[in-house]
């Protein structure tokens, strides 16, 4: 410590999808989860759970399920441009079980209340941004995921996540392999998105 | 720049609930702006939109169905602690309207899609959370919050915002109020919501 500035790591923050095979301390994945678990949540009840995945056979199974969630979605959606981040993503997609460590972020909910809504990320996304965040600080690469989502139930299954226990995300994270690196990533300047007490109103 | 260390940032955050009446400069507002599009967010299309509310008119309005949104969820629920977290944004309900600057931070969505799932939410909360995060380096408090929805239709109306764009946060900011202080917010250790490779592994 003190580590990167706040300002460098939101700044150079970049979606990491090819990863070397080097292992991940496990100083390493308890402090990423230390960093996710200072995020706000409603109420401060910090209802979540990370599943910490790195035994090959589990990362296989899932890793067909993400390319089966990836298939049935983006491959198969002509509507997708076929961009970096799409070819990217892609080879993600056909090597998921490759990465050092899966992260699992869940959400735990009350039994019977339905799947969560959109306001329920309020309380599990601002964490997993920490923990990508603390990652780049250790120089381990990360990236938001959901195509698992397509095979929750056996995910869920497979790792004996019990039924109150929602998925949000799966976040591969490992060393950056060769060529890959953190900056760069394009971004719509501040003018294109912001508003002005009244909607359309850009100017401030 | 380069101001705080990404790790005093993530451990200090604490949510802000009591603002002076000080201004926020603009140019703190297109800072923090700034972080929140460096976040991640399905397939880089930054589908968000944040609309920056300092009319003290419009704000009066919003703390209305604000407070309406706490009184109908936390303060009529019985089994809501009434602990510090409760009385601090009891207090907030009471007062939002003095608040310097209400950010809605939006998703903008396909019409004819339907509600956004839980899933959506990967798409904006990490962008929120920059958001606070950034806040914080400049001085600047937040605290995330979501009463709003109760009025959702009403807030879109009020402010001119379309159909297809849905409402996924409000984030009050504004320069910390005397005794209210970054730092000190209570949160789990890391092997209470930690799993390895199964459910309720919790040794690595």
């Amino acid at each position: 410590m003190p580590g990167i500035s706040l300002h460098d790591a939101i700044h150079g923050q970049r979606a990491i999808r090819r990863f070397s095979t080097d292992l991940v301390p496990q100083e390493a994945i308890e402090q990423v989860l230390a960093a996710a678990a200072r995020a706000p949540s409603g109420g401060n009840r910090q209802q979540w759970s990370f599943v910490v995945i790195r035994d090959d056979v589990l990362k296989r199974r899932i890793g067909e399920w993400y390319l089966d969630g990836w298939n049935v979605t983006y491959a198969s959606d002509p509507t997708r441009p076929r961009n970096a981040t799409y070819v990217s993503a892609e080879t993600l997609a056909h090597n998921l079980a490759a990465t050092p460590v899966l992260i699992l972020a869940c959400i735990n909910r009350s039994q019977g209340s339905g799947p969560a809504s959109l306001s329920a990320g309020a309380s599990i996304y601002p964490a997993v941004q920490n923990l990508m965040l603390a990652a780049e600080d250790l120089g381990l690469g990360t990236v938001i995921t959901t195509f698992h989502m397509h095979h929750e139930d056996e995910m869920k299954a497979l790792l004996g996540i019990p039924d109150s226990v929602q998925t949000a995300a799966l976040i591969p994270m490992g060393y950056p392999a060769e060529g890959e690196h953190f900056g760069g990533s394009k971004r719509n300047a501040v003018s294109e998105f912001a508003h002005y007490d009244r909607w359309g109103r850009t100017e401030p």
